[in-house]
């Protein structure tokens, strides 16, 4: 029954973590694509004429970002249920 | 009854988890959606004429925010009822 | 049966680790693609003549800080299944 | 079988400094990288035609940054892996 | 049998210093190098006709930031294999 108790203790611990892990996640992709998308704000404003540049530039990067923030949560996923 | 309480105890760190990560998910959304809706302001202060290419980028990337915190809120939701 | 027990509790501290490992390492890349992509969308804003010179710049320092988080992302998922 | 147990958990205990431990080297690399790249994105919107200088002392900067990164990266991988 | 379990124990903490360790320090040397290629690019865009100047100095700062990364990193391997 104490092995059964720890194990349920682990259980939480591992939840705990995922729920943590995943919330940092969003922090990373809202530090990077915040910072992005700020800046073609304002490039978008300065020149209008090249908004097919900034626009295709600035999806390029978020996409970066997004990937590995997506990534983390799915490790936070797989955090709760494998084992 | 110490592994019932051992149990119980394993349940507090999970919710205490779950709720500290969704609150980390919020501040995520809060940086990347806040800076991108920030500039926006002032781009469409700077270029009234190009309003529709501005809201139009700016949603792009509120989305891709979004989406990242959105997912980490749900692994905190899982956190609290699986298992 | 006390062995089994805190063997489950390791694995509980490992699923916390690799979950805010994972977390950390997307605030990782938003921080490093987020400052790279804030700039670039300044400096095609500025000369949008040299935007392939600034595409190709932008797209080669991405690459480098994506290389490690995805590298420290695949640890944390070893962290996971490593056994 | 006690000790077994306690050697397991020490196990856990690896496994979770390796993920953090990869995470932050990332986060290394983020900072570092990005405010490289960052201002050499600057640097070539100010002055395009010394862009073959700008580039080859961005990428000089950027691998001194990534071996540091890499190396901790691989010393989380020797924590996993070594007995 | 204990007292060997315990030992082993101690091994877990061991590895995981390690690795957050050499985290630590591929974060000093982003913040370290990251501000110093910064600076530079700066400066090559201002003064291209002095770029050699610019470049020894900056590579003699670099190292001297990467010397001590490297040691720390070399640290943490030692903490790891030491007996």
């Amino acid at each position: 029954m104490v092995s059964l108790g720890i194990l349920l203790a682990a259980d939480g611990l591992a939840k705990m973590g995922a729920a943590i892990g995943a919330g940092f996640a969003a922090i990373g992709a809202g530090i990077g694509i915040g910072q992005i998308g700020r800046n073609a704000m304002d490039a978008i404003a300065r020149q209008p004429e090249v908004v097919g540049e900034i626009r295709s530039n600035m999806i390029i990067m978020a996409a970066l970002v997004e990937g590995v923030a997506l990534f983390a949560v799915v490790v936070a996923v797989l955090a709760l249920f494998v084992g």
